[in-house]
């Protein structure tokens, strides 16, 4: 049998790369030969998702997966923690370009990838706000965009005092590592958190909550944005997003008006939009992000947009641009971290939505569904992450664009509630 | 250091699959688990970009790639020669059905394959179609289809006699091997081809070449069909194909209309698409292919289309629906060859104009000239394979998506270029 296993020779070719970079033959010869390597952190469905454009551009992407079976595993070359920083460190040896999935990579391990020389975007210093939510709200007020009133507490009797200066109910957030509503708690008594303020006591540190207002809205927009390291900035159309116990469930993109008259309507979302976007381009320029950036923001009732968080990398209310823009978030992303001119983020089509796909078929992965689904809804993007079914999880979505925005949110909820 | 190889991980995957397969636990617990698992067979572009919709919905796929190096190795899990069977035979094994980036897999190969139990698709009995051109001359006519008249001639006698008929030339094909132009001339005298026969009767089968008239075409089209094993047939809008030195070099969809007034050209082109679609539907159907079909045809002076050739997987021509349409082709082959439903194969945009990159960059892969490309044409979808560069070869294109055909093809054309 005259079989070989390619995954020698991937190792193989991973040696002779380290070995070229020591011998410093690396660098230059690199650009020469037009090759370019990504390095994604993270192997969740963002980084899955990454490798489609990566593709179809020719570039080379690897992922360091947390575990073997997560969602990027087919691009991932390598599994390890991203909090070793050996591990870190070899992994980057391997690639032109760090990037992530997600933001937990702890600051000392960014800070000494780039003191070894290592192109990570978005850079520590940018990535920092997007880690720490305390340190988030200092900046956006820093940068005067608009935001619900806030303060850092380390104490119950700083938080109540907070609650009965803002009606009696006020939102708690810890400062690090919460994501889809997890670390997000709406209370009226400060010791409805004691678990929290104890947890940061005995971690050593005597860290801080983030305590805000309760703003009152009307919905939620999410404003993408990508920045390349020479400072060109590209926005997306604002959209509106949908959340269900604190997951985003739904996206509209282009955020649609809720105004009674068609032409108030058009005249209202062109205002949102253009001030979305400035928010957009104050926060990039602002923190000095590059790649991606979501700025998720709510509408209130008087009509301003206020900022709630940021991400900082491809996200969920950006998913409809696969099909739905020109460039998508996704290669948008491969572009900026690489520094490459960005891409047209026009709509291909008037209107796009996006319907998650939370828990999944009780009976296996969504492809236990295609039979059904796809016969029903042939002009539906179905995404599976191949993850398998759990309650709430995030296993896929559902894409349709179109022309009339009613058609096509019926179409994508009811192909996305056919894999429910 | 933490970190572990995840090819050894897919290594023990793959035994452990094995075992389960002899074992007999495999067949049913697949589609519970709802994995889906797809095999390519060739390493090359159309296996590549089999890849970002596999990703995408979820499946599974691994490449038997011909050599490290090769296109789509990113994917290929294996390297091996596919002409050797028990290669081919370990392979089949390791997924749920075997599919094809070309057309050059033996036959007894493939019905040993199926034999053993194995899907395969297209199925042997409609690949021998596009395997051998005189049995695809006699397929075609005896489904009815229009073709150029022909014959399969077995010396320089018989040759000459054809020629001599047909106004003193004609296109002398070899029945086997041929693509881009390669193994077709054309010819006044039949001992321009006396290599051929000689190598021929060498080979020991005393085999035939194929003669053709020499079409009077206005231009070249192209009618993509996808059919899976169900018998559900689905087909794209006909494409103009534009050959540079017999290799496709653009395609322009839906085919435009030549004629002088713009209702009169309306009509024209619908009246063309209805035939082509027509042929598209009778050749599906009447070899049995599942996969994607594409039908390359002249269309002649006076309005008649004839077919000319037949290739049985996703084709250059279809390229366009990566961005050009709401299911691309590499999507439906990879649905049909699984026998799920088929996705709509509308227009996204009004236009879609690819054009291919020929040699490619003198200094390395086209990323080299991304800095300059991409930033003088930000709405250009760049797709390059990752193969090196080298006069004439097809390492990438370039697809344009809008409402205006010349602007569109301006800027497609203006793109491509600047990677030559």
């Amino acid at each position: 049998m005259k079989m070989v296993d390619t995954c020698q020779l991937k190792a193989d070719r991973r040696d002779q790369h380290r070995v070229m970079r020591e011998n410093g033959h690396m660098a230059a010869d690199q650009s020469t030969a037009g090759t370019i390597r990504v390095g994604v952190i993270g192997g969740g469905q963002l980084a899955r998702m990454m490798v489609p454009p990566a593709i179809h551009l020719g570039m080379r992407i690897s992922v360091l997966a947390e575990n073997e079976g997560s969602s990027a595993e087919r691009a991932a070359d390598q599994v390890g923690d991203y909090r070793d920083p050996e591990t870190v460190y070899a992994f980057a040896d391997t690639v032109d370009v760090v990037t992530f999935d997600h933001e937990h990579v702890p600051q000392p391990i960014l800070r000494e990838l780039e003191a070894r020389g290592v192109a990570v975007h978005p850079r520590p210093d940018a990535l920092q706000y997007a880690q720490d939510k305390i340190l988030m709200r200092e900046k956006l007020a820093e940068l005067g965009v608009p935001i619900p009133d806030w303060a850092a507490v380390s104490n119950e009797q700083q938080l109540q005092e907070f609650i009965d200066a803002h009606s009696g109910r006020a939102v708690v957030k810890t400062a690090r590592g919460g994501y889809d509503g997890k670390g997000v708690r709406v209370v009226s008594q400060a010791d409805e958190v004691r678990d929290w303020f104890t947890a940061l006591a005995e971690d050593g540190h005597g860290g801080h909550l983030l305590v805000e207002e309760l703003v009152d809205f009307t919905r939620e927009l999410s404003q993408l944005v990508a920045r390349r390291p020479s400072g060109e900035v590209r926005t997306w159309p604002v959209v509106e997003t949908i959340q269900k116990d604190g997951v985003c469930a739904e996206v509209i993109a282009p955020a649609p008006s809720s105004a009674a008259t068609q032409s108030e309507a058009a005249t209202a979302a062109a205002l949102i939009e253009a001030e979305a976007e400035h928010i957009g381009r104050v926060v990039a320029e602002g923190t000095g992000v590059t790649g991606v950036l979501a700025v998720e923001m709510f509408e209130t009732r008087d009509g301003r947009l206020l900022v709630n968080e940021l991400a900082m990398r491809p996200h969920n209310s950006g998913h409809f641009t696969i099909e739905g823009s020109v460039t998508s978030q996704f290669e948008q992303h491969l572009r900026a971290v690489t520094d490459l001119p960005l891409g047209d983020t026009s709509m291909s089509q008037p209107v796009a939505v996006m319907v998650n796909v939370l828990g999944g078929p009780e009976e296996g992965a969504m492809p236990v569904r295609y039979a059904s689904v796809l016969e029903a809804h042939p002009s539906a993007k179905v995404h599976s992450y191949d993850k398998l079914p759990r309650p709430g999880r995030k296993v896929g979505h559902v894409t349709v664009t179109g022309q009339d925005l009613d058609a096509v949110l019926t179409e994508a909820r009811a192909a996305a509630s056919m894999f429910e």
